[in-house]
C-alpha cells in the first residue's frame, strides 16, 4: 500500500505526507487495530466483528440494517443519528484498515449528527427522507472545505470552498456525508490506485483489487463500513466494482444526477460522460435514495439535468411477462468459468418464472463499440493526465498509462478530429437502438466484467460495462451470485479455452479455487432515459430470483 | 431573385437548372400569375386574394381556417384531404411566385391525400390526429427519394434515402408534407438566401428580407400557401423569422424534436445543438402539434430524445399568477422603436391582469453569451462550409462570410480548443440558471430580433435570439403586434440615438415608415426542458393580451 513514488518532486511530497496524516487521524483513537491482522490474511471480512473493537449494537447496527432500516429507525427515534455516525465511524476506520479504502472521516458530521437528533428530538420531525443516515463519497465528489485532488499527486493540497450539488442536495434530505473513498489517479481505470493514497485491496481476498474507480467504496461497503454510498462512472466505475464485490451500484443515464463540483482534469469534455450514482446492499436502499434524490430537485439547481423523477414506482405497469434478454457473451470475449456460470443459473432461474419472458439477446458489434468509446473519451488524447503528473513529477499508475495508449490507438482508428469521432458515436448510438428495438426486449441482463476480482493493476477489459457509457443506457449491477445461493459447481470442473490475446490475459491472472470464494455480479440495462424502469425490472428479476 | 453565381463551375450549373426546373414543374398549371405583378408591387399578401386563380372556397379554406379547424373539418368529412391540398398547392405556387419561398411541390402529396380520403371513406376513422393535414418543411428536412441539398450547389442533387424521423412520424399521424421551403447557404443565417434558388424576400414588403433560416417557411405561411410548417433553430432560425412576419413559431429544447435525417454540413458537431420546431397562425395549432408528436413517441426511435411528452396539458398548475420578467433590452444593443413600443405596451396589458405578475427581468453579460455561442458553433472554424463552395466554385454569401469570421474571431477570444470553449459554455450556463432562479420569474418575455424586418443582406445581430441556443431554454415567438391591436403610435415620433456600432449599423437601414406596416413578434422564454410550461405560459399571456 506504498503510495509516494520516488519521483514525486519535494515540493509535492509534504502535501502527500499530509493527507496522508489528515486520513489517519480522522480514524477514531477508539478503532484502532492493534495488531493489524498479518499481510498473508487475505479474507478479513470477518475481522470486523472478531477484532472487539465494535460493540455487538454496534456491529448489529452495521450489518444487519440496510438504509431503509436505518431511516426507518432514524425517524423512528429508535437510535440516534450520533450512534449510528459513531458506528459507521469506527467501522470505517476499521475497514480502511483492512483495505486502504477512505481517503478521509469527515470530522464535521459528528456536529451534524447531534443537530439532526436535536431537531427531531425537538419538532418530532425528519429533516428529509434520509434524516440521520450516513453517506461515504468517492473522494473526487467536493465537500466544502477539504481538498479534493481526484487521485492526482499535484491537487493533493487544493481545497474547495462548495459542497458539489450532490452533497447540497443529501444535506438538504438530511443525509450527513461522513467518509470520502479512495479513487484512481486520473480515474480512468476500473482500479483503485493512485500515488497518493496507494491500491484499495479486496477485502474478501486482499490480493486482489477491489476493482474501480469507485473501489474505494465498494471495499467499505463490503466491511460493513456504510450503509450508502456514492461513485461515478464513466466506463464501468461503479457497476465493476459493485459485481465484484456482491453489491448493487446503478449507473443512470447521464442528465439524471448532478456532476457539479465534481473534480474532473478536463472541464467541458462531454464527447462521452460518466455520471454519479449510488452503491447500495439492497435494491430498496437504491429506491430509496432515488426517491429522496428526486424530491430534492436537482434540476432546479442544474441545468444540465432533466427535470424529472426517477424511483420504480415511476415506471409504467408493463401488464405483461417482463422481455428480458440474455446477452451470454459480447462477441469478443468469451466469459470466464465464474461468470458463464452464474449467468447460466440466473437464465435458468428467470426462465421459470411466470412474470418473466427470457429471450437471447446478441450483442451489436462492441468492437466497434469499444474503438467509439475510448476514442471519444479523452477530448486532448489524455494530454491533460500526462501534464497534471508531471506537474508534481508522479509516474503514470500502469492502468493509466494502459489507458491513455488505447485510447489514443482507437481516435488514429476512428477519425482524426472530434468531430468526426462525435459523429461515429451518433452514427452508432442509432444502429444499437435499432438494433434494440428489433430484439423486444424491455432489459437485457449481461456480465460487467469478464471474471471475478482478478489481481491489481489486470484489469483491462472494460467492453461488458463501457458499452453501456457509449449507448448512455442505465444500468444496475446486482449480486447475481449471492442472490442464487452461490456457484452450484466447483469452478476447477469447468474448462476454459482461451482463443484471443485478452482472453489469454485475463485467463492467466484466473484461478478457479480463488474465484470459487469471491461473488460475481451481473447488470440488468435498459435503454436510454429508461432509468425507473431498469430499477423497476430489477425488482421483478430479484423477486424471481430469490422466489 | 437571380440564383446562379457566375463562380459556379460548369458541371454543376446544370444540376442547378435542374433543381430550378423541378421546382417551377411542381407547379400546378392553373396557379400561374399570368402576368406577375410589378416587381415595384412591395405589399402582395393581397394578391393571392385578387388574383383571380383562386375559388372563393379555396380562399375561406387556406385563410380562415387554422390548422385546428383543418384537422377538425378533415375528421369530420366537411371537405376532403384532396381538396384541403389542392387548395394549399395553388395557393403556396402563387407564394412562391410572388417571394420566391418554396424549393419544390411534393408531387406525391396527391397520391397520400387520396389515400388518406380513402381510408377515411371506407373505416371512418382518420389516420392519426394530424390526418390528411398539409404540411410544409424547410428543404433540409430530408424527404425520401428528393434531392436535400441544404443550400449547397455542390449537394445540389444528391438524393436522400430516407424520410427523415420527423417526416415519417408527421406521415404517422396522418399529416401530409406537400412543399418544401427555401433556406439560406449553410442555414447560418437570419435570412434565407442561396444560390441555388436564390433569396426569399418578405411577403408584407419585397424590398426587406423574410429573415431566416427558415424564412421560406414564414413567407409561405403569411400569404396563406401552408396550414403549418416546420424549421430548424440554432441561433434564432425558427424565432427571428417568426416574430418578423406575425407568426408562432416555437423553439423546443434540444432532446424534444428528431433531428436524424437533417441535411447538416457537419455531422458530430454538437457543442451547441439546433432544433426543428414549428411555426403556426395559432398557439392552439403549435399545442395541436406538440400532443400529436408527443403521442407518435419519437424517443423510440431516436435515442437522442428525451421521452416524455411536451404539450399544454403537461405543464404543471401554477395555482398562483404567473411571474413573468420582461427584459427590455440585452445590455448591448437597445431595440429600435417598433421594438420598444411593442415591449411597452405588452407590458402594460399584462400588468393589468390578475393571472400575471410583471417583473422586471435583467439580462446576465449577453455580451459573453455571444462570444461563447459563437466560439462554440463551428467545431472546425467553418471550413467545412468553405470546403463544400469552394468544391462547386459557389461564393459565400455575404451573411455565410460574416458570420464565419465572427465565429472565428470569438473562438480566439474565447478558448483556443474545442474543449475550453464547452467548458466556457457550461459556466456561462450554470451562471445564468442560478441568475434566473434569483430572478424569481416563471418565463421571460423578450425581443427576438431588435428590429423589424431589414432589407436583405444586413441582419448581423444574433444574441437576442442566440442566448437561449446557448442555454437551451425553450422559447416561443408569438404576434405581439397583431395581438394588440398593432402599433399604439406612429413610430417616427419616437426618436432613437443609436451609441454603438451595431445600433448604428441596424439603425441605418431602419425607416420608420416602412415599420410601420411591418409587425414585430416577442419571445417567451422558459427555462431549459420546461417546454410545456412555456407554452403554457403563452396561453396565459395569449389570454392577458387579448383581453
Amino acid at each position: 500500500m506504498l503510495s509516494c513514488t520516488p519521483t514525486i518532486k519535494p515540493q509535492f511530497q509534504k502535501g502527500v505526507q499530509d493527507a496522508l496524516l489528515i486520513r489517519d487521524q480522522s480514524l477514531p483513537p477508539d478503532s484502532i487495530l492493534s495488531p493489524p491482522p498479518p499481510a498473508e490474511l487475505l479474507d478479513v471480512t470477518g475481522i470486523p466483528r472478531s477484532c472487539g473493537l465494535l460493540t455487538d449494537w454496534e456491529l448489529e447496527i452495521t450489518e444487519k440494517y440496510d438504509a431503509t432500516a436505518l431511516v426507518q429507525g432514524l425517524a423512528a427515534q429508535k437510535f440516534t443519528a450520533v450512534a449510528v455516525l459513531n458506528a459507521f465511524r469506527k467501522r470505517a476506520s476499521i475497514a480502511q484498515q483492512l483495505t486502504n479504502c477512505i481517503t478521509e472521516l469527515l470530522p464535521e458530521a459528528l456536529e451534524q449528527a447531534k443537530a439532526a437528533d436535536d431537531y427531531i428530538r425537538k419538532t418530532g420531525n425528519t429533516l428529509g427522507p434520509l434524516h440521520g443516515l450516513p453517506i461515504s463519497l468517492k473522494e473526487q465528489i467536493a465537500v466544502a472545505n477539504h481538498p479534493t485532488n481526484a487521485g492526482f499527486v499535484a491537487w493533493v493540497d487544493h481545497i474547495v470552498q462548495r459542497d458539489a450539488n450532490l452533497v447540497a442536495s443529501l444535506r438538504s434530505l438530511g443525509a450527513i456525508p461522513f467518509t470520502r473513498t479512495n479513487q484512481p489517479q486520473s480515474f480512468m481505470q476500473l482500479e483503485t490506485s493512485n500515488n497518493i493514497y496507494g491500491v484499495t485491496v479486496h477485502p474478501m481476498n486482499r490480493s486482489l483489487t477491489a476493482g474501480g474507480s469507485s473501489g474505494g467504496e465498494t471495499a467499505l461497503m463490503v466491511l460493513g463500513g456504510t450503509p450508502l454510498g456514492f461513485g461515478g462512472d464513466i466506463g464501468g466505475s461503479i457497476r465493476g466494482p459493485a459485481a465484484l464485490s456482491g453489491l448493487w451500484g446503478f449507473k443512470p443515464s447521464v442528465g439524471r444526477y448532478s456532476g457539479a463540483g465534481v473534480v474532473v482534469p478536463w472541464p467541458g469534455c462531454d464527447s462521452i460522460s460518466g455520471t454519479l450514482g449510488p452503491f447500495a446492499r439492497s435494491l430498496r436502499d437504491i429506491d430509496l435514495v432515488q426517491r429522496a434524490y428526486s424530491e430534492s430537485r436537482p434540476w432546479a439547481e442544474d441545468p444540465s439535468l432533466v427535470p424529472y423523477p426517477v424511483a420504480i414506482h415511476h415506471a409504467p405497469a408493463w401488464n405483461r411477462p417482463l422481455r428480458v434478454g440474455i446477452m451470454v457473451n459480447d462477441g469478443l470475449f468469451n466469459p470466464l468459468p465464474p461468470v458463464q456460470l452464474v449467468l447460466q443459473d440466473v437464465t435458468k432461474k428467470l426462465e421459470a418464472s411466470p412474470l418473466i419472458q427470457v429471450r437471447p439477446f446478441e450483442p451489436l458489434d462492441h468492437e466497434r463499440a469499444w474503438q467509439v468509446i475510448s476514442a471519444n473519451y479523452f477530448e486532448d488524447g489524455g494530454a491533460k493526465i500526462e501534464e497534471i503528473c508531471a506537474e508534481s513529477g508522479e509516474e503514470l499508475r500502469p492502468l493509466t498509462a494502459w489507458m491513455i495508449e488505447e485510447c489514443r490507438k482507437n481516435e488514429a482508428l476512428v477519425h482524426q478530429t472530434i468531430q468526426g469521432r462525435k459523429a461515429a458515436r451518433d452514427e452508432f448510438r442509432a444502429l444499437y437502438s435499432a438494433h434494440w428495438n428489433a430484439a423486444g426486449v424491455d432489459v437485457v441482463i449481461a456480465p460487467v466484467a469478464p471474471s471475478t476480482a482478478p489481481p491489481p493493476d489486470t484489469s483491462r477489459y472494460w467492453p461488458y460495462s463501457a458499452v453501456w457509457n457509449l449507448l448512455d443506457y442505465p444500468s444496475i449491477a446486482f449480486p447475481a451470485s449471492d442472490m442464487i445461493g452461490g456457484y452450484s459447481k466447483d469452478l476447477k470442473g469447468i474448462p476454459y479455452n482461451p482463443k484471443t490475446a485478452a482472453e489469454t490475459y485475463a485467463y492467466s491472472h484466473y484461478d478457479p479455487e480463488t474465484a470459487q470464494h469471491m461473488p460475481i455480479g451481473l447488470q440488468i440495462i435498459a435503454k436510454k432515459w429508461q432509468d425507473s424502469e431498469c430499477l423497476a425490472a430489477a425488482q421483478v428479476i430479484e423477486r424471481a430470483l430469490k422466489g
